[in-house]
C-alpha cells in the first residue's frame, strides 16, 4: 500500500516554556522572533507569507514538506548546511520549537515571491526540468524526483516550483562548492555536477516562474536507515569495492552554456528524433498522445483503464523509451514480428504490447479487465509513438545497439534476498519505500511500487531475477548517481522479486501446474515469495 | 460470373463423307491416319498416348485445351507456324475434322512423354517458373498466365507440364527466330527475348518434369476479337501513337548463362531480401506463411475465409508484392502507423491489410463476414511477411522511392468509358475475359475479376479512376509487353470502373448519401454504374 501520511500534528513539546500550543508558538517566532534569546523572526527574510525572497535568495517556506524542513533546520544546526544567519538561530531552538516551526510552514497556504531576471526565458530550462539529458548524461529529469510540477515529494525531494530564482541557482552551485551537503545518496551533488552554470539558471527560471501548489506528504523513511543522519554515511555504498567511475556519461559540460541541443555522447547507439520533431499534422499529434501515454500510462485518460496498477511504460523503459540499455523502443520497434517463446507463437509489437498490459501492467485489476485492444486509442497511439521514436531505423534489425538491458554475468556468490534487503535499505528505499510502496503524487506516480498489489504480476518479465539485476545494474538508482556492485544488483533484484506480487494472469488455479507451465530455470521465483511485505 | 465451359460436343459435322460419329472418326485419324488421302496418323509423333516425344521433340496433346489446338492447327494450315510435316498435314484436314481432333485429344487422360536430358537439374528453372523476375527484367513467372503447375489456361496459354524438354525449348526459340508467330499481343516473343538460352533450357526441365493434369478449360475470347486471326492485327495498340520503348526493364541477358542471382536492374529501388532468404526457424515459417497467403489470399486454407471475392494481394501488389511503382509492400510496411483521411484516424499497418480485406477482398461476403483479427494467423503471417519484405528498409519513411503506383498526368481528353471498351477487348479481355470475369483455376485465381460480384468493391482504393490509370498505365498488360499510352490507361480505367460491383461496406442505406459521406471528385465513379455486365 501507498503511504499517504497527514501531517502530523505535534503534541508533545516537552520542555518548551510556555503554554501556549506548538501552532501558537511557531507562529510568534515565524512572525514577531524572540528577541529576549535572539531569534529573529522567519518574515524577516522569508516574508510574513512565507514566499521567500528574491532579493536575498531566501527560499520559500510555505507549502513545504514538514519533515523537510525540519531536516533542513537540524542540517543548519549541525553544519552539514553552513549558514552564518542559519546556523546561530537554528543553535537557539530547541527541538520541538524546530518540529512546530516545520509544521507552521507547512500547513501555510502555498505562496510564491520568485521572480524570474528580467530577460530570461522561463521555458528555456524546461527540457532539463520535465525530460532531462538521458542520453547525454543519464541526468533525470528534475520532475522524476521532485514530482509533477516540482511539488515537492516527501522528505527528501523538496518542491522547487515558486522557489526564488536566486536561492535555486544558488543552492546548485552549493552542492558542487561543498557549502551544502546531507543530501541522500549524494544525488545534488552529482546532479549539478552534469550540469552547465547557464543550465542550473534555465532550469531555476523554470521552476521560478511555475505555480506553488501543496507538496506531496510522504513519508519514505526506510527502517533501516536509508537516509543517515551522520553525514560520513552519505555516500552509501555497501560494498567494498570502490565503485567503477561512471563510463557511461560523457564529460561534463560545466561551466559551459545550455548546449543547443542535447549533449553528445550516445555512443554509437541510434538516435531517435528529438522530442520537439514531432510532425505537426494529425499523425504528430497522435505520437504525442503516445509519449504522455507511456509516460502516465496508469493515470492518463485514454489508458489508465486498462492499467491495474501503479505503473508506466516508462518505469522500465527509461527517458520515456529513448534510453539505449534501458529497453529503448526504437530497437523493439523493428525487431517485431517476432516469434516469442513466451507467446509460442510470431506476435506482433501490438501484442508484444498488448503483453505489457497483461503482465507488468496487471490489466486483469484494471476498470476494463484487459489491455487495449488493437484498434483502441491507446494502442494507436503507443505504436504511432514506438514508430515515431524508430524513425530511420533499419526494419528488422534484432540485435540494435542498446537494445534491452546489458545481461549481467553471474557472481560466484550467487544471489541471495537476505543481503539484497540491506542493499534495498541503502540504495532505493528512499524513492521506492521502505516496503516498495513507491511514491504516488495523485495525479502521477512518482516511484513505482516494486512488489504488492500495485506492482508488476507473476507473470511480467522483471519477475525474473536475471532481467530485473540487469534492469538495476544499468540503470538504478535513477541517473546512476552511484553504481551498484553485480553483486549489489543481483541480491536487491532477488530481495525486491521474494515478495509477493498479483498473480500470473495465466494462473490455471494451481501454483505448482502453473509454474511447469509457464515458469523455470534458476531465476524465477514464480510462487515461492520468502519475505513478506511489512504492510500485510 | 466465370465462365466454366465444359467441353463443347460437337454435333455438326457437316461436309464429312463417312456417316460415323466425329469422335470415332477423329480416333482413326489420330491412330491410323488416312493413307488414301496422304494423312499420317498423329500417333506416328505424337505417340498413341498422345503424351508427345522427346525423341522427335513433338508436343504432348493429351488433355491440352481443345480450342488451343483447333488454333494450332489452324496456324500450320495458314502458315503461322511454318512446319514442314504440320502445315501439309494440316491442308489436307476439313474444319469439321480439326475440331474432331482437338476434341479428341483434349478429352484423352493428359499423359506426358517428356524426360528431361540427364544431368539437368528439374528445379534449376523453378523460380522462374513460380516466382518470374519482376525486379530485373519485369518478367512475370510462367504460371502466372498458363495457370498452376503449368496446367493451361484457355485457348492462349496452353499447358505447360508434361511438354517434352525439347519441344518447350524449341518452341521459345521460335518465338524469337519469327519462326512461330500468332500469340495473342505478341507476348512469348516479348518473353523470350527476356530469357538467356540457358533460362529457356531450365525452365524447360522445369515443365518437362511436371505432372500433368487436365488443363483448363475456359472460353476467354473476346466479342471484340482480341485474337484477331489475322496476324497483321498481332500488336493490338488501338493507339496510333507509336509506344515508348520499354525503358524500365534492363538490357536483356540472352544468350547468356543462368544468371546466379536476380538480374539487376532495380534502378535505385529498394530491394527486399531474396525470396529464399527466409530465416529457417518460427519466424521465417510464419514468413513462408504470409507469402503464400499473399498470392492466394482467396483460396488459402488460413485466409480464405475471409475473402469475399475472387482477388488475392498479389493481383494489386505485383511479384509477391515485391515490385517498385506496383504498390510494394516494403514501402508500406515503414510507412505506417499514419493518418489517412479515408479512416479519419491513424491506422497501424494492420489495420491497413484489414483495410484491404474490407474493401479489396470484400470480406462482408466471405465466409465469417469480415476482415481477419489482428490476432489472426493471416495477419500474423501478412504482417510477418511484410515485415520481413521490409528488411533494412528506413523506418518512416512515407516517401520510399517506388512506393504506390506513379501518378499519371491526365491528358487533354480526359477519360471515356466508350473509347476504354476498345482499349479493354484489344489488350485485357485474353486474360480477364470478355466480361471482366477473370480466370478461376479452381484452386487458384489466374486472372482476377474487374467487375461484378466477384471483383473487388465501391470501397476499394482501385475504385477511383485516376488509381486504376496509374496501375494500369504501369503494371498492365502483366509484364509490359506492350505499353499503353496514357490516354489508353484513362480510358479504360473508366471502362473498368464504369462497371457495377459490390456495395461499399460504408453503405448508410442510401447511395447519395453514403456518396456524399465517403466517396467524391471527378475520379470516384461510386453509385454511377454506366456499362452493364453482360452476364447480367
Amino acid at each position: 500500500m501507498l503511504i499517504r501520511l497527514e501531517p502530523v500534528i505535534l503534541t508533545l513539546l516537552i520542555g518548551f516554556a510556555t503554554a501556549v500550543p506548538a501552532e501558537e508558538t511557531a507562529k510568534r517566532l515565524a512572525i514577531l522572533g524572540d528577541s529576549e534569546r535572539g531569534i529573529e523572526p522567519c518574515a524577516l527574510c522569508h516574508q510574513a507569507n512565507g514566499g521567500g525572497s528574491e532579493a536575498i535568495g531566501a527560499p520559500r517556506l510555505a507549502g513545504m514538506n514538514a519533515r523537510y524542513l525540519t531536516r533542513q533546520i537540524e542540517n543548519f544546526k549541525n553544519g552539514h548546511r553552513p549558514h552564518s544567519v542559519m546556523q546561530p538561530w537554528a543553535e537557539r531552538l530547541a527541538d520541538a520549537e524546530i518540529a512546530a516551526l516545520s509544521e507552521y510552514f507547512a500547513a501555510l497556504p502555498p505562496a510564491s515571491n520568485a521572480k524570474v531576471p528580467d530577460g530570461m526565458d522561463p521555458k528555456a530550462g524546461e527540457w532539463l526540468a520535465l525530460d532531462g539529458d538521458w542520453p547525454g548524461r543519464r541526468l533525470p529529469a528534475c520532475r522524476q524526483c521532485h514530482g509533477p510540477r516540482g511539488i515537492g515529494v516527501g522528505q527528501h525531494f523538496p518542491a522547487l516550483a515558486g522557489q526564488p530564482y536566486n536561492y535555486l541557482v544558488r543552492q546548485l552551485a552549493a552542492w558542487t562548492t561543498g557549502e551544502r551537503t546531507g543530501d541522500p545518496l549524494d544525488m545534488m551533488n552529482a546532479v549539478n555536477a552534469r550540469l552547465s552554470v547557464a543550465e542550473t539558471q534555465a532550469v531555476a527560471a523554470f521552476y521560478a516562474s511555475m505555480p506553488v501548489v501543496k507538496a506531496l506528504d510522504v513519508n519514505v523513511e526506510s527502517e533501516h536507515g536509508a537516509v543517515p543522519p551522520d553525514a560520513d554515511a552519505m555516500r552509501p555504498l555497501t560494498s567494498s569495492i570502490a565503485p567503477a567511475p561512471m563510463a557511461r556519461t560523457t564529460p561534463l559540460v560545466h561551466q559551459g552554456e545550455v548546449p543547443a541541443g542535447r549533449a553528445p555522447g550516445t555512443a554509437g547507439h541510434f538516435e531517435p528524433p528529438a522530442r520537439g520533431d514531432k510532425p505537426d499534422d494529425e499523425f504528430g499529434a497522435v505520437v504525442a498522445l503516445g509519449e504522455a501515454i507511456f509516460t502516465q500510462t496508469d493515470r492518463h485518460a485514454i489508458s489508465g483503464k486498462y492499467v491495474g496498477n501503479d505503473q508506466v511504460c516508462e518505469g522500465c523503459h527509461l527517458d520515456a523509451g529513448r534510453l539505449a540499455d534501458a529497453s529503448p523502443m526504437w530497437a523493439a520497434w523493428v525487431a517485431y514480428p517476432a516469434y516469442r517463446d513466451k507467446d509460442r507463437q510470431v506476435s506482433t509489437i501490438v501484442e508484444r504490447i498488448q503483453g505489457c498490459f497483461k503482465y507488468s501492467m496487471n490489466a486483469q485489476a484494471s476498470e476494463v479487465g484487459h489491455p487495449p485492444a488493437a484498434e483502441s486509442r491507446t494502442i494507436h497511439a503507443l505504436a504511432s509513438y514506438l514508430y515515431w521514436l524508430a524513425t530511420g531505423a533499419p526494419t528488422g534489425d534484432k540485435a540494435m545497439s542498446g537494445r534491452g538491458y546489458p545481461p549481467l554475468a553471474e557472481t560466484e556468490q550467487g544471489f541471495d534476498p537476505t543481503r539484497g534487503a540491506a542493499v534495498y535499505a541503502d540504495n532505493c528505499a528512499i524513492c521506492h519505500g521502505a516496503d516498495g510502496e513507491g511514491v504516488d503524487a495523485g495525479n502521477e506516480i512518482v516511484f513505482p511500487p516494486l512488489w504488492g498489489a500495485r506492482s508488476y504480476n507473476w507473470g511480467a518479465g522483471m519477475h525474473m531475477i536475471n532481467t530485473a539485476a540487469a534492469f538495476i545494474k544499468t540503470n538504478m538508482p535513477l541517473g546512476n548517481f552511484l553504481e551498484l556492485t553485480d553483486q549489489e544488483a543481483w541480491d536487491v533484484a532477488a530481495f525486491m522479486n521474494a515478495h509477493d506480487r498479483p498473480q500470473d494472469p495465466r494462473f490455471t488455479g494451481d501454483v505448482a501446474e502453473t509454474a511447469a507451465q509457464f515458469h523455470g530455470g534458476r531465476f524465477d521465483v514464480y510462487g515461492k515469495p520468502t519475505i513478506q511485505s511489512k504492510s500485510e
